[in-house]
C-alpha cells in the first residue's frame, strides 16, 4: 500500500512571505476606517475547533447526518437574532450565511418564488451586488432614484408602482446604505402599497451593518419583522466583527415553508443556498453574543454613534462639510486627496468618501485621520470634491434623537 | 463619550459547552467515513491571520481598495489549479469560492449568460444542489437517466438533444458523482454534439472530489479544459481538506470577459458571486499546496485509491457485494444496518451506502468498519439492501488501469 503523505513544513521563503503578509496586515489594520468592519474582537479561544472537518451542511433546524457540525449553536444565534429583529418566534426561520450577498440573495429568491411575476424595486444607492443577484436570478426589476441623503425617492417608487400594478412589488429596502448609511422608510413604503390597494407585496431589508445597531436604540426607524419586513439580511463580520465574512438570512417561516413544499417535488432538499456551510462562523457569532452580551452590544452602538457625531463636529470645525444620517455611524465627506487614499483605507465613490465609526475606534484615531485629510486638502490640488446638494432636510448632522 | 465594551470572558457554563462540543467532535471525527473530507491536515500555523478583519472582496486578479486581503496568495492557488485542470494560461480565470455549490452556480450562471436560451442537461445521480441552483437561476433544464454505475445515460442525452436542437445544450458533467463516484464521459458527450452538428454548447464539470485526484493519475478520463470543459468546480475541503468549506470556480477567460462586458452596463462591477469572500480559505489552500506539493498530492491520490481497492476486496471476501468505479475512491455497498449508522458517520441513499477512502484513513480503520458492518448484517434484520443491478460492465471492482 502506498504510504500517505503528511504535510511537510513550509519552505523558509514561504514562511517569510507569510511573515511579511502578517506584518503588512498588522500595519494596515489600524488605518482601515472606510469599511464597516469592527475590529474589537478576539476569537482565539475557538481556534481549536479548526482542527476538525466541521460543516453545517443544510438547514440548521433540521439536523444533519453529518454529525461534525455546530447546528445547536447556530440555532441559538438565530433565536437571538429573532429577538433583535422582533420576529414572531412561531413564524421565524434563518441560517448563518457566507455574508451579506447570500442573505440578500436568499430574501430575493424567497420573494421571487412567492411572486414569480413580481418586480423588484431598489434605489440607485443600493449595493452593486443586488444588481448582480437580480441578474443571476432572472428577476424583473426597476432601479429607483435616491434622495440626496441616500434614501429611496418615494415619489419615484409611487410612480413606478402606478404603472406596474399588475405585478406584485418586491421592495429591496436599505437599512443603512453602503455609502451614506441612509435608511429606507418601510412605513412610507407600506403607505404607498395601501394607496394602490396592493395586498400582495414583499419587503426585504438589507440591514448589513445597522442590523446590529438599531436593536439597541430607543427610537429606531421601522425595519423589523414587527414593522412589516418579510426577510432581513444582517452581516456578521461588520458590527460584530470577525476574520471571516458571514451573515444571517432571516425570514418568515410561513413563506419558507410554502416555498419548500412547492420545490420539494423537484427534489430540492436543502433550504439554504450554499449547502455546505461553515460550522465555525456560527460558533464565532455565538461566542461574540455570549461574551459581549446585550449590554455590551448597546454600549458598542452608543460608542460608535457618539464617535460619528464627534467626527462630524471635528470636520465641520475645520470647515469640511461633513455630515451623516440620523442613527448612522457613517460620516460622509468630500472625496479625500490622493495622499490620504494612500495612507488610509477608505472607499470613495462618486465624489464622496466616508468613514465608518465602529467599536474599536477612538477619538484619537478620528483626529489623526482628520488632520491628514485637512492637511492634504490645503496642500494638494483638489480631487473631485463635488458634494451632494443639501435639499433634503434629513441630510447633515442632525440630532441623534434615536439614541438616548 | 460612552466607553466601548471589551469582550468579556465566557461564563463557565458556556465554556463547559464548548469543551463538550470539542470532545464530541474529537470522538466523532475518526468515525466519519462516508463523507469526502480528508482529515490529514494542520493549519495551526495560519491561525494568527484570524486576528484581522481580512476579506478578499471581488475579483482576485483585479485587486481591491480593501487592502486587508490575500489576493496575491489566491492568484497563486488559482494558477496552480490552472495547471491541474490543463487550462490555457491566457484563457483562464477563477476565484476561491465558499464551496462546491458556488462553483457550480458560477459555471451554470456563466453558461446561461452565454446561452440565455440554453437547456441544462444533468443526470439523476447529480447532487441535489444543482436542482436548487437551476431553480434559483431560472434556467431551463432536463434531468437525464443514469446508468447503474451512476454515469449519465448517453442514449437518454442523445434522445433529449434530438428534440431540443434549437436550444444550445449546457452539459452539467459529474466528474465523480456524490454517491457512486461515477465520471460522465466528456468525449462521448462531445460526440453526441457532433452527431447533431451542434456548434454552440457548453460543458461544466463538477469535479468536487476527483478534481484533486485525477490530475495525479496516468490515464485519467477526459475532464479538463484541454478535454473541452468550459468551466470546472473543485472543492477545497474535500481531497485537500480543511475546517472551512471552500472551493474553486474555474472558467475560460474569454467567456468571463464576454459576460463581464455585457453586464457592465447594468452596473455589475463584481465578477464573483459572493462579493465579500474569505481571505483565510485561499491562504489555507495555498498553505496546503506548498506543504504537500505535487508529489505529496500524488501520493495521497495513490494511497486513497489503494485503500478503496483494499476495502472492496475485504468486503467481497466476506460476501458483501461491494464495488467501485474506475479511478474512484468511493466504495459502494448495500445499506448498512441501524447500529452501524449510529456508530459510524455514513451517508446512505436509496438502498446503498458508501465509504470514501481518503488520505487520513488506514487499512485498520477500514477493517474496523467492515467488522461492524458484517456483524450487524448477520445479527440485525435486513434494512433496505437492494443493490443496483450489474448491467453495466464498468460497474464492479475493475482494474485500476488509470493509476500506476
Amino acid at each position: 500500500m502506498p504510504e500517505r503523505t503528511s504535510p511537510k513544513q513550509l519552505a523558509k521563503k514561504d514562511r517569510d512571505r507569510l511573515d511579511a503578509l502578517y506584518e503588512q496586515l498588522k500595519k494596515t489594520t489600524h488605518r482601515t476606517i472606510g469599511y464597516p468592519c469592527n475590529q474589537a474582537w478576539d476569537y482565539s479561544e475557538l481556534f481549536r475547533f479548526l482542527e476538525f472537518s466541521i460543516n453545517n451542511v443544510g438547514d440548521p433546524f433540521e439536523g444533519s447526518n453529518y454529525r461534525m457540525n455546530t447546528h445547536e449553536f447556530e440555532c441559538e444565534v438565530l433565536n437571538k437574532f429573532a429577538e433583535y429583529t422582533k420576529a414572531d418566534p412561531d413564524d421565524f426561520w434563518g441560517y448563518v450565511t457566507t455574508g451579506g450577498t447570500e442573505g440578500n440573495m436568499y430574501g430575493l429568491y424567497l420573494a421571487r418564488e412567492l411572486y414569480p411575476q413580481g418586480v423588484v424595486y431598489f434605489s440607485e444607492d443600493t449595493h452593486y451586488s443586488v444588481t448582480k443577484i437580480l441578474r443571476l436570478q432572472h428577476t424583473r426589476n426597476i432601479m429607483l432614484k435616491s434622495q440626496d441623503n441616500g434614501e429611496m425617492d418615494y415619489d419615484d417608487l409611487r410612480e413606478s408602482i402606478r404603472f406596474n400594478r399588475d405585478s406584485p412589488p418586491i421592495i429591496f429596502a436599505n437599512i443603512g446604505t453602503t455609502m451614506k448609511g441612509a435608511v429606507d422608510n418601510i412605513d412610507k413604503i407600506r403607505e404607498i402599497m395601501d394607496e394602490f390597494v396592493i395586498r400582495e407585496y414583499y419587503i426585504h431589508c438589507d440591514a448589513a451593518l445597522s442590523g446590529m445597531i438599531l436593536p439597541f436604540l430607543n427610537n429606531p426607524p421601522p425595519w423589523t419583522f414587527a414593522d412589516g419586513a418579510d426577510s432581513i439580511a444582517i452581516s456578521g463580520h461588520k458590527m460584530i466583527g470577525g476574520p471571516l465574512p458571514c451573515g444571517l438570512a432571516l425570514a418568515r417561516k410561513k413563506y419558507v415553508d410554502r416555498v419548500s413544499r412547492s420545490v420539494e417535488y423537484v427534489g430540492v432538499l436543502d433550504t439554504t443556498i450554499t449547502g455546505s456551510r461553515s460550522a465555525f462562523t456560527p460558533l464565532m457569532l455565538w461566542y461574540a453574543l455570549r461574551t459581549i452580551g446585550d449590554e455590551g452590544l448597546e454600549k458598542n452602538a452608543r460608542h460608535s454613534l457618539a464617535l460619528a457625531r464627534y467626527a462630524v463636529e471635528q470636520f465641520q470645525k475645520r470647515g469640511v462639510p461633513a455630515w451623516r444620517n440620523v442613527n448612522s455611524v457613517t460620516v460622509v465627506f468630500p472625496h479625500p486627496a490622493k495622499s490620504v487614499m494612500e495612507k488610509w483605507v477608505v472607499a470613495p465613490n462618486r465624489g464622496i468618501g466616508h468613514l465608518i465609526a465602529l467599536p474599536h475606534m477612538t477619538e484619537e484615531l478620528i483626529d489623526s485621520f482628520i488632520d491628514d485629510y485637512c492637511l492634504a486638502r490645503t496642500e494638494e490640488p483638489p480631487e473631485d470634491r463635488k458634494m451632494p446638494s443639501s435639499k433634503d432636510p434629513r441630510r447633515g448632522e442632525t440630532s441623534n434623537a434615536g439614541l438616548i
